[in-house]
């Protein structure tokens, strides 16, 4: 065999890189494909050109033991082969996430994810320090899913070019720049000169090395390919282009375990493309990825049609300003997807009203979703008084960087809580309690139950359960994040939740060998 | 003439008590009816029989000079007539409350009513002392309706008899009677035994005089007749008694210019009435009331169906737990009548969800009803840890007695800026303010503004106004009651709001001669 026998962790990302053609344009002229064959499957994937002559395919096996390789593809006259041993996975490593029970998530090992998201829209596009310290800062909390965009942004706080650009051309001039210009710049982008069809490896390894990190701490990277934030012409390269890059971003960073597709970013305020565009894109995504990852379309005035075969899971923004994760269980039962909110608005004190709620109502939108069985993402928006005249304020929501608020503290404790649950399942809203928000758990073994105030405060609560099942119930404070065990109860009990708002009541079944 | 010869203020009330029949059943077998004339109104009013052989008839004259009345109905063979001078108001005295402007309340004297409720659904049921206490907290804050109900209340710490009842009978024993039996004594009422054509004239002077005793305070008694929380029957008497029972309280109270008629509370929780009874009793209500009073039905689960003719108002109890109050606008359209929020949780910290929203979230919702066009209404259900075990705890949503809430100076609060603005006019919510809920005055005059922020916290906000127009500017900190002024402006301007929640901007259009 050849130099490329070597061994990964199953889940993890083989990676093949070689010399090829450089004549002509090597991202649009050449094609590199490999099939990978196990003893447990088999697999023919894209590869994709990274500049300088190199040629890369990149491949996530499922499976231990040992694979083969074979390249083919117009890339070069002389073609690959190998064989390579995957290993079991450590660590970190519980594999890709999946749908499971039809509205919840796990990893390929069977374990669970409980998805936190959180939102650093141009964490990528920022200066390679600020990039390291929002890897830290992702370090320090719960989060587990982050969404970022691929194309830089063009918007409030957000008018510097980024550090590098994904084609090869120039950027128009932004030295006449300001909030009140803003839009100028999204009408007229004619003085933006790129060609679509030569991209920037620069600005594409540094994805994957950011995704890999994500990966390493088991942080999903919900990459968003589109959105409306621009001044640069990528919101608007047309059928052909958009097509060209999609399938090169899937060929570049399928095989990461972590990543997650995400078509856009606000869809519907992309003017320059219809339904039937974002259709042909996820089918083209559905088509070229291998892996069947984790695929939506977030939107803003409106939902996107999650029934689409090639949807895997809704992804939400609250379109209500007074009931965003309130509705989930009803999402849930229309789409049978599960549901993940990927906006409902940001902690901070912006002037925008969707970037200036409180850490008790982001923790509480929190809950909300997920006693309904659904799950949430954070984003944060904090502008301190020195920065109330700057137009480059830097906001965790798009550049990274710190966290202020005090909602992420709060998100970790509900993660402490949503760990604990029996079997590692997934929440279930009850509909009967008007008065609690009331879940349990998908199984409905009746040894879960929580209850959840939201932002009512009773003094107390009577609960009824059967005369027959001994219950061990807590009393939780999701705001100062305490759990008070209250002792053993069974049938008509009475506990003291306190008057105050945010709290929730466990009740879970004894267990014997306590 | 006669002895009833005397003055009385234009929108007091004029009452002629005189002897008559007391054989068979006076309340029943007997009429009494006397017709006012004053030179610019006649009007022919039902009287009352009181108890003791004495028939009253009651009259609220609308123009100043003199009258004449004349006595008819077969209460007695001899019949009075007289006259009487009809004075200026004087002190609280602005007459009664009607529909302005569509979606607005004015007193009949032209100054503005905006309505500011609160809930003690069985205050004049409570000891004497008690309902003295009550009017003395009410003394103490802004509100200027409250809603009761003229039959006692069967419920969750409502499990005393009332000091009087309606009618002339025995209730049946509540001896046995606690939380967990409470529904027994709804279903089985066999034990009560009452005469549905006998009243019991001190249970109605009593009301007499706590509704005169609001009306001295400029407090609207918004009268409910029927609700169904009963142990007692009154809930089930059968048409042809809750028409007797109606037209005895319209007869008896209409003249009062404090009245309004609430038809029911819940009238949906009544399962012994249709809508079909509903509406006779409104058309009779509408038939009998010579003034055609403020009358409406307060719902339960669903709103009545307020386009009724003889429904002079929208009386509202939200329907779902996230948004109430948020539904303003939507219900003023869609109804062309004001909207009065009866019901929108209380403060409180009972263990039943509609009692137990905090003071921010109570203020709050009084906000977005008013900011929206409408008007709300307060309720208190404060349980103190010594209370926690008793049936018996009084709350002033039922008895009245004391406020202990955060709420009360925040409605008084809001009363004063309400006040303030020019020409006494209502609001009118402008909806393409996204993330402000934004009115202004109802004529559209350019000269008001206001923006609320709810529970957004910006740290500043962005203002466009046209560029001739100078504009005086307030920052109101609706929690802590404080109106900051910030100076006068024209076209776009910046203002610092302060990243706190309930923070609201005023826009006044500067006075030249201030």
């Amino acid at each position: 065999m050849n130099q490329y026998t070597k061994t990964v962790e199953k889940w993890n990302v083989f990676e093949i890189r070689t010399q090829g053609r450089t004549d002509g344009n090597p991202f649009a002229d050449y094609e590199v494909w490999a099939t990978f064959t196990g003893s447990n499957e088999q697999k023919t994937v894209r590869g994709f050109y990274d500049g300088d002559g190199e040629y890369v395919v990149r491949f996530m096996p499922s499976y231990e033991g040992t694979y083969t390789f074979e390249i083919s593809g117009s890339y070069a006259d002389k073609k690959l082969a190998g064989e390579f041993l995957v290993t079991a996975p450590t660590g970190n490593n519980h594999g890709p996430v999946h749908v499971e029970n039809t509205y919840h998530l796990k990893y390929a090992d069977g374990s669970s994810y409980y998805s936190l998201g959180t939102t650093c829209y141009a964490w990528v596009h920022q200066t390679n320090e600020m990039q390291e310290q929002t890897l830290q800062t992702l370090d320090e909390n719960a989060f587990n899913k982050i969404r970022f965009c691929m194309f830089p942004k063009h918007y409030d706080y957000n008018y510097e070019d980024p550090i590098t650009f994904p084609y090869v051309g120039t950027p128009c001039d932004n030295s006449r720049l300001n909030r009140s210009t803003m839009f100028e710049y999204m009408e007229d982008k004619s003085s933006n000169h790129w060609d679509f069809k030569v991209f920037n490896p620069e600005h594409f390894k540094r994805f994957d090395k950011r995704i890999e990190q994500l990966m390493e701490r088991n942080i999903q990277a919900d990459l968003i390919l589109f959105h409306p934030y621009d001044r640069w012409g990528f919101d608007g390269m047309g059928a052909e282009y958009d097509d060209f890059y999609v399938s090169y971003v899937v060929a570049r960073y399928g095989a990461y375990r972590n990543i997650w597709w995400s078509l856009a970013n606000e869809y519907d305020y992309v003017k320059t493309k219809t339904i039937e565009d974002w259709d042909r894109i996820g089918e083209l995504i559905h088509k070229e990825d291998p892996y069947k990852r984790m695929c939506s379309v977030h939107n803003g005035p409106a939902f996107y049609d999650f029934s689409r075969e090639w949807i895997t899971h809704c992804s939400c923004q609250g379109t209500d300003r007074y009931k965003a994760t309130e509705l989930t269980a009803e999402i849930r039962q229309k789409y049978g997807k599960p549901v993940v909110w990927d906006e409902i608005l940001y902690e901070g004190n912006i002037d925008l009203g969707w970037g200036n709620i409180g850490p008790e109502e982001m923790t509480r939108r929190f809950w909300e979703a997920t006693m309904r069985g659904g799950y949430a993402g954070h984003g944060e928006t904090y502008l301190f008084a020195a920065d109330e005249t700057m137009d480059y304020a830097k906001l965790w929501w798009s550049h990274g960087g710190v966290l202020y608020g005090e909602s992420p503290k709060r998100i970790a404790f509900l993660y402490d809580i949503l760990k604990d649950i029996p079997g590692g399942q997934g929440l279930r809203f009850l509909p009967q309690y008007w008065d609690a928000v009331a879940a349990t758990t998908e199984d409905e073994s009746k040894e879960f139950y929580l209850f959840y105030f939201t932002y009512l405060r009773p003094l107390y609560r009577d609960m009824y359960f059967d005369d027959t099942t001994e219950y061990e119930v807590d009393v939780i404070d999701t705001w100062n994040m305490e759990i008070v065990p209250r002792g053993t109860f069974k049938g008509k009990f009475r506990i003291l939740v306190g008057g105050k708002p945010y709290m929730a009541i466990r009740v879970r079944k004894r267990r014997i060998n306590k």
